[in-house]
This record gives structure tokens, sequence and C-alpha cells, in this order.
């Protein structure tokens, strides 16, 4: 599970992490999700892939502040690839439940025209189908 | 309307606006609609009430990149008192649409309580009610 | 001179504007200040020459909070070909100054050379040079 | 030694860091070397003492970007009871220095006076003081 530690630059005049910060942190938490799947953003660059956001969705259950850690769980919500679905849990340590989201991605290629990843890249595919799966199968 | 022009500061390494400041302009839109409206942020904080967001709805439409210059307009959606919700639409100068997104807040008074708007600041709620309707009817 | 907004997402949890806004801040000035030129920021890229910043300096006289105007001045301080100083005065609307700094810039080509403005883009260069003896003179 | 991972939002359209990312990360550290010392941001402010910035200075040496991981070392350059100059060496994990830069601070209490800290906060003093002598003598 990703960690996150709320910085004080993150704080605001309200003496809570500002909203927007959750937005970078849901990046960080996709960041390393897909590091662990073998595909992480800068392989998926360097194969001149991008990955833009298509939308986000954010819901806040709890104010944090500095210097609290976050912890940030990840999962594949929905994906027939196309469009990658991932649903976010940010806790505390204690296990409150502070935020969730979901956001939606799509695929790039070098010449800015939407792929398919079950045809163009279907081992990465596979990896995130497969834990899509698992996670209905463990609901 | 609301103006921002995209800084350098809020690119990022694919060229374009980081999605994160999108949350960040909405909330300078929202900031700028509510002074409009006589009470702004700073009168509502010297009140002692501040106003949390409870969730943001982001639907990325185009890519926008520095130095464009977005305008941004914002309505109200819902408000019946407690849980006021906002639309906003982002677009160039051109008129394309760039972004659609939402957001709903809660007020709470000094000692952190949810308060009652319509009960509380009538005639803020008049005002913000009225537009309501107003939007309803133009449609 | 530049205006600059002070917005809530720059506040934190002190209440005030957090320092680091200040460096976007000196950057939204520089390139307004490099636009009137006509040499903007887009115009250089468009041209294959991006500048980096080598160092920045900051003295934080007096803190400034939401939703207060900051008015930015910016001045050639030192510009021999290579290396441009700009310097920094930001003030309330009252004329109180709350912040002093500097930046210093190198051009670079698109393969990553350093190159001397004075001899690669004269008509930029006489303008910058021209603005520091300007400045020199006035004092 | 503190370590920030360089955040795919903390780039920009240069494809590099942006630099004013490096304020943020010299704040990281700072509240990382400060918590050391047994005297932290949050107990320091539960005590009613804040810590406002005074200056900042930035040597930009070599761009970085994501998702290299920087590591941060700060020292205490000077400080006699009032003001506390710390400076920052961020280096690769090749040990390539990138960024080296500083920073003064003041110490105001909850009346926003300055406080002499070797007075006031003897055992806090004594133990930066000694870190300061001990950079010192190991060079």
């Amino acid at each position: 599970m990703y960690k996150h530690t709320v910085q004080y630059y993150e704080t605001d005049k309200m003496g809570i992490t500002h909203h927007s910060n959750y937005i970078r942190w849901m990046e960080e938490a996709r960041v390393d999700f897909l590091k662990s799947t073998g595909f992480g953003y800068d392989k998926l660059e360097e194969m001149g892939i991008i990955s833009p956001v298509v939308t986000v969705d954010c819901k806040y259950k709890k104010t944090t502040t500095f210097p609290e850690e976050i912890y940030i769980d990840v999962r594949v919500e929905e994906f027939r690839g196309i469009r990658l679905k991932l649903a976010y849990i940010m806790k505390r340590e204690n296990g409150e439940v502070v935020f969730e989201g979901n956001s939606s991605h799509c695929f790039l290629n070098a010449q800015g025209s939407p792929i398919r990843v079950d045809v163009e890249l279907p081992e990465f595919y596979r990896i995130l189908a497969g834990m899509c799966l698992d996670a209905a199968e463990s609901d």
C-alpha cells in the first residue's frame, strides 16, 4: 500500500490539507501501482505511450493535515482494453477512511491516437484485467 | 466570466496542463463567483464560517497548455440550504469546451458543526437559490 | 506592472501565503515581462530555445495572504549576453514591499548547449541590455 | 538523509522538475531534520511557536526529472539564538550534486513577536548550536 506523508506546503489557511492535493496523491499512488505491474509511467513513455487522465471523482470524507501519514489503496475497477478505471481509498494509520475517489485513463501512441491496450500491449492488458477480476472475486 | 491564464509551472512533462490544476481553477472561479454574491470566502471566514469541499468531479475534454487563456463559467446546480452544488464549464477563447466539472460544499460554523444556510444566512441563501432557479429557467 | 491575486490554495496552515509560491509569481511576472519585450517564453520555445533557471534568491519582508493583490515589478539587473539576471520587487497596493528577489537564467539551444544571446539573438539582447542601462540611469 | 522521489506533477513542459519544487523539498527535509532534533514543526506549533522563512537561496546545478530519487542533506550553518540558517545539498543516488541552497528562519511566539531561542527554548538551542559546531569541526 502506498504511503504519503502530508506536507506543510499541502495545508491551507483552514489548517487542513488543501483538497487539490488528493488528486496529486492519487497520481503518486497510481504511478507506484503501475510500476508494480512492470509497466510504469517512465517505461510507457519510453515506448512512446502517454496516458492522460480523462475523469477524476473525489469524495472527501474526513479532513487531514500535516504531518499525518495517509495510506492509499489502488484497485482496477474496470478495464476492457481502452479506458482504464481505477478506484482509490485513502486511510489514516488507524484505518479511518478519509477519501474515496476514482480516475479513468486512456492510452495514446506517439501520434496522439488512442490505442487498444488489449491488442497493442497484451501483457500489460492481461495483468490489469487479471487484477480487475481478482478484485471482483474478492468482494 | 472568470479568466485564468495557464502558467508555465502548471504544465507537466507531457507538455500539457497537469490535471490537478483544474481543481485549483475551479476554486479560483468559485472564489470570484462567491465574491460577486457579496459573500466572499474572506467575508464568510470573518463571520466564523468555513466551507470545506465535499465532492469534486472532473471531466477533461481537451488538453490545454501554457500560455492559453481559459474562461470559466460557474453556476449553482442545486442548493436547498445545506449542501451547495456548483457546476463549472471551462472554455478556450474560441468557445471550445476543455473541461466540465462540479463541486459540492457544506458550511461549518466556528465549532465545526454544519449549518443550515437558509436559516442562519438567509440573504446568502436567497441569492444562491435564486441563481439556481434562474439557471433552470434559462435552460 | 504585473498583478497576482493570492489564491486560497496558496496559503498554508500558518494562515499566510506559503513561501514557495513567490518563486512561481516571479515566473509569472517574468513571463509577462519577456512577452512585453516581444520574446515571450512560447516564442523562444518555438525557436528551439529554452531558458532554465540557474539561481533564485528570495527575501521575505512581510507575510501576505488570501485574497490580497500583489504588484510585481521586474527589472534587468545584469545581462552581458550569457546569463540574464533579473530583480523583482513585490508590493501591496499601498506600496508596502513584501518581497524582494532575483533570478538568473541561461539560454540553451535545441541541442541543450548554452548560447550567446548577443550573438545569436541580437535583437532580444539589445532590448534586454537597453533595459539594463535604463535601469542604471534611473537610479 | 532525507529522500524525495520526483513526482510526475512536479515536472514542467521542459520535461524537468519545475524549479519551484526544490523550495518545497527543502521544507520537507527541514521538517524531517527538526523532527530528528525532538522539536518538530508540529511540536513547536503546539507550544505556540511558528517559524516563518526569512530568506531562501537556490543554486540549480543539474536538472532532475520524474521518477528520480533525490537525497537531501540538511546542516545548521549558523545559529546564535535568533535566526537559524540552514544549508541544503541535494544529490542523485550516484552522488552527483543537483542543487545547493540555504534558508534562514526566525521564531515567533503566539503574539507574533520574535523570540530568542537560546533564552526561551534552551534545549532546542543547545541541540541546534551543537550541530553547528560539529559541522564546523568536521570541515
